[in-house]
């Protein structure tokens, strides 16, 4: 990305820093010569070296007020659910990930925050009814509380650039892997890859016939990056981030069992009703106007990562969880 | 509606039924024979002849799990907000009707209730750039959260549905009138005949030019009783409900002057900030699936509304707000 350079200096409160693309985004700013608040909800300060931490709670105003004090640009990339766990406590995701996130909005308007860019999710507003690829503008029918509610925040989102002033950037980003991501994470490339290494049997939902579009970590820093310096006022405000390229889990575990170099043993557990079958992006609207395609090719990925959880493995006194981002 | 002796005996949970549709759905159920518990959050038991009484809380689940005990269909109209108080409070309008709603999915779900339906928004649920008429499959960009909760909470019925087996029917209803519609109440209708009644000039938001669908409260109750007893597995569970026709505000007072004989005196304030400028609904589905089609002529139900409110002018001691629908 050329324009990183308008980035130096620029006050940012990533709130979500403890995860995986919080904690990617956060070094790759760093690296930019951004002013970083990493703020979580959780955890030790000192994730991402050069960054100054905020302990964020969702639930406290004060907190939030904190948070995004003095800063221009905020990024969302918080949430602890799952699309399983969200539909097994609704009741608890919209208290935590839609009033919180509202709570926030509230708290960046008080603090006259530019704008806002939040990760919202590819895989889930959608639905199983979506057409392949799904467009930003193709009907929304989410199975998940986890996909109601990204979706309604992007629409709270709406609102508040149209009735408050707040710009904002909403990222449908899809199935994120990539080094830097922990085993214990949700993706089933960091899974896969670390059982793979550790010689152990892998259990994944379903059949294996379930396709995903799977974006590098790379190239989500450079879409959330580009979108944080967006100024043109009549571009869309919703974009899908993904590779543009469906897979299925059995062509990811193929993937890790070549670059492995030996087969996976594999359980198959029953499918999650939460999941859809199906879940690829139309990434045609954000390369009109981010100028962003996805750069990573999947198997130099894939093979990225698994160069970078043999390195781990290889560290043992820092463990991966407090360890700083290494791409 | 021929099938209304389906609803005799039907033990019906009706949450809102302070409300203008709340009281006049009670009131036509009573009359089918089904066995109404009038549930609502404040005011005085005694609201709907007839009809057992609960006190409604929805900040409390045990509340809710009374107000829906041994119910087989419960009916949700509740909600105290205009478009315009949600913008002004959007964190209090997610507790209170999507946290609050999604708390009474749960109630349900414990009581086994068979069927909600629900009164969605026809006028905020599709926002300022949707085609006229609005279809059900258009884009729903809601510009109040009054919009956006209904919304998620359509979502959250389809989740339910989906996942949890309890069936629903969500209706995106227009603007109603008719009568028994309080002068105190948000309708420019019911507003616009007591100012002219009282002789007293009315302040109207924005210029007159904005257009609405109304639909006779008539029309409302029989879609949503032709909803509580849909039993079609392949139809859709989310319709519009409204005339199909577009009227502007000004075409509204011309037609009260019409009906009372003397000129109005208006006074126009700024427009709101929540509300779209043109709102239609295309009614063909509620046709196909609910054998429904908005049978009060415009003319002929505004005069109604005009003559009940004379009477219960004429009835100082009954203060319209505890009285009975009489409809």
């Amino acid at each position: 990305m050329e324009s990183t350079s308008q980035l130096r200096g620029k006050r940012c409160a990533i709130l979500g820093a403890g995860g995986f693309i919080g904690r990617s985004l956060s070094a790759a700013l760093v690296e930019c010569g951004a002013d970083v608040r990493a703020c979580r909800i959780s955890g030790e300060p000192g994730t991402v070296p050069g960054t100054s931490w905020h302990r964020a709670d969702f639930a406290s105003a004060s907190s939030l007020t904190a948070a995004v004090a003095d800063a221009e640009i905020v990024v969302h990339c918080a949430g602890r659910m799952t699309p399983e766990t969200s539909n097994q406590r609704p009741l608890q995701d919209i208290e935590e990930n839609l009033l919180g996130s509202v709570r926030l909005l509230e708290c960046c308007i008080d603090a006259k925050v530019k704008k806002l860019v939040f990760a919202s999710s590819g895989g889930t507003v959608y639905g199983p009814g979506a057409p392949t690829p799904a467009a930003e503008t193709d009907a929304t029918e989410p199975i998940s509380s986890y996909g109601i509610v990204k979706l309604a925040y992007e629409k709270y989102l709406a609102l508040y650039r149209r009735s408050r002033g707040l710009d904002s950037v909403s990222l449908r980003i899809s199935n994120v892997y990539g080094r830097g991501q922990e085993p214990g994470a949700r993706g089933i490339v960091a899974l896969a890859l670390s059982k793979a290494v550790a010689g152990e049997p892998i259990a994944i939902w379903g059949d294996g016939s379930v396709v995903r579009d799977f974006v590098h970590i790379d190239d989500v820093v450079d879409a959330i990056m580009r979108s944080m310096l967006l100024d043109l006022p009549d571009a869309p405000r919703v974009y899908n981030i993904g590779s543009g390229v469906g897979r299925s889990v059995r062509e990811v575990l193929a993937t890790i069992e070549a670059i492995h170099g030996r087969p996976l043993t594999i359980a198959y557990l029953p499918g999650k009703a939460a999941d859809v079958p199906y879940s690829v992006l139309d990434v045609r609207l954000a390369r009109q106007f981010l100028g962003w395609t996805p750069q990573r090719a999947w198997h130099e990925g894939v093979q990225d990562a698994y160069d970078w959880l043999q390195e781990e493995l290889r560290a043992p006194a820092r463990t991966p969880a407090k360890r700083p981002q290494q791409g």
